[in-house]
């Protein structure tokens, strides 16, 4: 019998229902791999047709294929039981490598300590696997097997995924509108028009992408991060001593997922943090990423002086071996670049950051993550852990944006990345903060430079400092700019940032505010295939198809909400206009009834005027010049 | 005795109540000009001072200037009374210049019926003035003031206005940390450290920038609108015939100007829609825009090709005399042009570009409002309307962006600049709408070019076409692009475009969302001074005085309002952490304690590192290494 109190497994289950509805007509389907257990989600959106003020039915639309982050969650053919976890998607692959080893149990001390301790019953996960380590002398990471030659399962699998069906869209005459698109401007990028698995273990074995994949985090469903793909967003969860609880996570984790996360930081720093991470991994198709500083100085309760390299390796390969797929490590947070921060508004305000800073100032002696440097490779290349190596010392507000501090910094993450790729270490770079417009691209083109292309990772950049409230936006304005120049990934913000831990109606906010950045850089950048979706839902506006137009944005619960406020019938769902216009003023309206004078006469709209039709101009003001003549 | 129910009469004194609550903390002032009656108003936000755990004060920290658009509505000794209007500023200015004359009522015949209709008296604003006009042969713009070398008081008002005391703030040591700037880049803009009036009337003479300050609209606080000066926003309102009413707009208004719009398009397409502009323009201290051919198409039942220039220049004068300062003027959507639009994918998306289109096609004549333009001129400079030459081929969509149908109508727009500019007319262009981020800098640089840097005034662009009810962000980040590179102002959208009627929640989004981008692209250009403001917020925010991050804010009330969500009690509003990291985990805290150590032995952080000092780090740690010691 389950040790789970009954309040709680009744939450769960309550969760696990709320959290897997598919989404309006929308259905997820599988792409099949060169081999049967490689099965590529994405989301298929269907679409009705087109339709005249008559009810005739019009030109038929075909589905649209969207990227899916969501898993198992919207797939009515699974069931979902945050209690049990996740389907296994890779383990026969990491297994078939026969590369690793399962161990009896944690082999760090504290993971053991938690694992045996009976007083954590009622709180723990009740299906943890035994874990996997790499054998002694392996290297498991898949920029190890990219350098080898080997495309891995889950290069195959992104590259499936990145490409979305694309050759299928071009190969279908339905699709010839909405394949439009403009030339992006990709700044150096390299975009190819089909996404080959070899062109994913190129960027690997290169350092230009990773593949976050932790061989003890076998439910997830693979996804890469590098600025020649589709810009990916982060989403961050976690409780603080202050607020939340693990049901509570769970569920900004499975809400992160639905609306479109990529990837996921567990950031708790309040209780049961190793208890909150099981059951977040277990119930995640994304990549988890976390901090170890945190839960290290919480074993030290907040004594950032007391903390050991000892006490944090073995919070590494604790998370290690419950399957997080990368670690931030602030390494690159040196002693001496600590004064450069004196003379700041705002000081250090990366929490890793200011913890080492401090530990460096009372120990007077180097930063430990960077003299352990090597030691650090050395684990996460025995889990397939990535580096994302972090910006301690990242700008809190404009004034010290780009400063000396923030630089030297970057420099440093550059040597560190030269490091880890001796090692055959995945590794991606964090960035700011806090940046005005007209510094951003600086930010971009000087982490291509010092460190050698490997993927950026920012936090925004938030473009002004007086917006508490919507930050979410003041950083969406950077993160798109960004993206657009290079950046791989945007980690969002919401508009609870500098206010309060976010709940989860903020991570949506957060979320699909983050969507839109990285959508209108992918765009900008020039992506192939990016703009289907924003022709698909425009020609569905464009034809008062509403259903369509829901259906197809980024929120649809939300779209159709603020439509039905003012217009709830189902009639309206059809109407030629909406409130914002009423019936006389739609400009579509107006547009579509000079087109369809045109077509009534036979001719292109072009051919009334350039003739100079006057009498057809006649025929068509005695016709009430309204006219929807298609049947 | 009012002929005005009083069920409206109840709603409007409570509506009065509710928009002239001054901001928590904020003081309404007056900046004098050369003569006692310019008195130009901002707002002026007191801070507390620094405060260590122990409750000691440290360093005073000065209040801070801000722009301020609320007019009467948050000065408290101004009693607003929405049934009377507002006070008048400008009456004596007009009146001196001895170029204008009083009629006996409005001389437009649909001004007249309206004025005269019994029926209406219960929905007629009850204190109308009688309409001034210029004396026959003068021009009252003031853009011929400005081409005589004549600076009137709206000049003066401006450049007090633009300047926001900053000559003070450069005089006070105390301002030293805040007037901290990176430097800009400003695609060519000149942007003056003190702008003069003599600058205001030079740029308002070369037609780079407009003051849309109608002589029937003496309520107006004059601003001025170019790209040498500071980011300008827009917001819309107006009813539709499916929803809203005459105070719910009023309420629309206040709230506009209470959260800072710059100035005000009044867009009713539904009922009572002189009634309406009239009781908007009364209270209005922000410039009113409209687009007269709605109002006209009203006239005729909604039937574009019933439409004549007659019942357009009556309307014209109707709204002129009323005191509108704006018109949009769809007389770029030439016959040529609208062939080019029927291979879109959303046709024309603007109402005046779609109605202007079906009466070109259905008449196949030139569209009258260019055949008419200087007909048009005459009115505007005698009243001082200013045009905003609408886009009426706009692109509503990505894949229709910066198409020959738009770039052919801009440089129409450009010819009819001139022809305007012949008038001494005041002009500014209207631009897009939906640009992806790699294709709206041209849109910018066209502009300048085809319309001889005549002020932009763009709607976003929106960035991406997937957000239906995120609108006002796809459409913030492009605005915050193109007011970087030289957009004078910016359309707001709301989160219901596309979607339905904004209500008075979507207005506060809109324009907060838009101020935010107004202003990244403030700090991008360069503007001096722009950047105080996030200082001084940065500074409170890493001093933990909350009180103040939230009061400097855009919006005070939802900053605070997400604080308390997690921590309403007031002791947290002087707490040195908030819900996000709690206690153990702020970087800013920490980041304080390792500065407070360095103070505390009497040198600053960088003397610490610099020196080595073990024994200091070792005392560090000895004295509990979380130190508040300044007192």
């Amino acid at each position: 019998m389950s040790a789970i109190p009954k309040e709680f497994q009744q939450k769960t289950a309550r969760l696990s229902e709320e959290v897997t509805q598919p989404f309006a007509n929308s259905k997820k389907i599988y792409v099949q791999g060169s081999r049967p257990d490689i099965r590529v989600p994405m989301r298929e959106i269907s679409q009705s047709a087109a339709h005249g003020l008559d009810g005739a039915e019009g030109e038929k639309n075909p589905p649209i294929t969207v990227y899916d982050t969501s898993g198992p969650f919207t797939d009515p053919d699974v069931t979902v039981d945050l209690m049990k976890g996740m389907p296994d998607v890779r383990t026969p692959w990491i297994a078939e490598r026969d590369d690793t080893e399962v161990l009896d149990g944690p082999s760090s001390e504290f993971g053991t300590k938690r694992q045996n301790d009976p007083a954590l019953a009622h709180l723990r996960f009740e299906h943890i696997r035994a874990p996997r380590r790499a054998k002694a002398g392996a290297n498991v990471s898949q920029m190890h097997y990219a350098r080898q030659g080997i495309i891995t399962p889950e290069m195959e699998y992104v590259a499936i995924r990145e490409n979305q069906r694309l050759d299928e869209f071009r190969n279908d005459a339905r699709y010839e509108k909405l394949l439009r698109q403009h030339p992006g401007e990709n700044y150096g990028a390299n975009l190819p028009q089909d996404i080959t698995p070899e062109f994913v273990r190129e960027e690997i074995a290169m350092g230009r992408a990773i593949i976050p994949a932790n061989i003890n985090h076998p439910e997830l469903e693979p996804m890469i991060i590098g600025r020649n793909f589709r810009v990916k967003i982060n989403t961050n969860i976690g409780n603080s001593a202050v607020s939340s609880s693990i049901d509570e996570e769970v569920e900004k984790m499975a809400w992160s997922a639905r609306w479109g996360g990529d990837t996921l930081m567990d950031l708790s720093t309040g209780k049961n943090i190793h208890e909150t991470r099981e059951w977040v991994l277990r119930n995640s198709p994304m990549p988890i990423g976390t901090v170890p500083i945190y839960q290290a100085l919480e074993k030290v309760n907040g004594k950032s002086e007391d903390l050991t390299w000892e006490l944090f390796r073995d919070t590494l390969i604790e998370q290690a071996e419950q399957g997080v797929d990368y670690f931030t490590i602030h390494a690159g947070v040196l002693l001496r670049y600590v004064p450069m921060t004196a003379n700041r508004v705002t000081g250090i305000v990366s929490r890793g950051g200011s913890i080492m800073a401090k530990w460096c100032l009372a120990h007077h002696e180097e930063n430990f993550l960077y003299t352990h440097f090597e030691d650090i490779c050395e684990i996460m290349k025995a889990y397939d852990v990535s580096f994302s190596l972090g910006d301690g010392l990242r700008p809190g507000s404009l004034a010290d944006a780009n400063d000396e501090a923030q630089f030297g910094e970057l420099e440093t993450l550059g040597e560190l990345t030269k490091v880890a790729w001796e090692h055959d270490v995945q590794v991606m770079i964090e960035g700011p903060g806090h940046v005005p417009m007209q510094m951003i691209k600086v930010n971009m083109e000087k982490e291509l430079e010092d460190c050698f292309e490997a993927p950026f990772y920012t936090l925004g950049p938030l473009t002004t400092d007086i917006a508490p409230g919507y930050d979410h936006i003041t950083s969406g304005i950077g993160a798109a700019q960004i993206g657009w120049y290079g950046c791989a990934m945007l980690c969002y913000v919401t508009p609870k940032e500098h206010l309060g831990l976010p709940n989860k109606a903020d991570v949506r906010e957060g979320i699909i505010t983050y969507k839109i950045s990285a959508h209108a850089a992918d765009l900008a950048k020039g992506l192939p295939g990016a703009q289907i979706r924003d022709n698909a839902l425009s020609k569905a506006r464009f034809e008062f198809r509403w259903e369509d137009q829901f259906n197809l944005g980024l929120d649809p619960e939300k779209a159709r909400s603020y439509h039905d406020e003012t217009l709830p019938k189902d009639s309206a769902k059809v109407a030629h206009f909406c409130s914002m216009c009423g019936p006389h003023f739609c400009s579509m309206k107006i547009s579509q009834d000079v087109r369809d004078f045109a077509a009534a006469q036979g001719v292109g709209v072009e051919v009334v005027m350039e003739k100079g039709m006057k009498d057809k101009a006649k025929e068509f003001v005695d016709s009430g010049a309204e006219i929807y003549q298609k049947a």
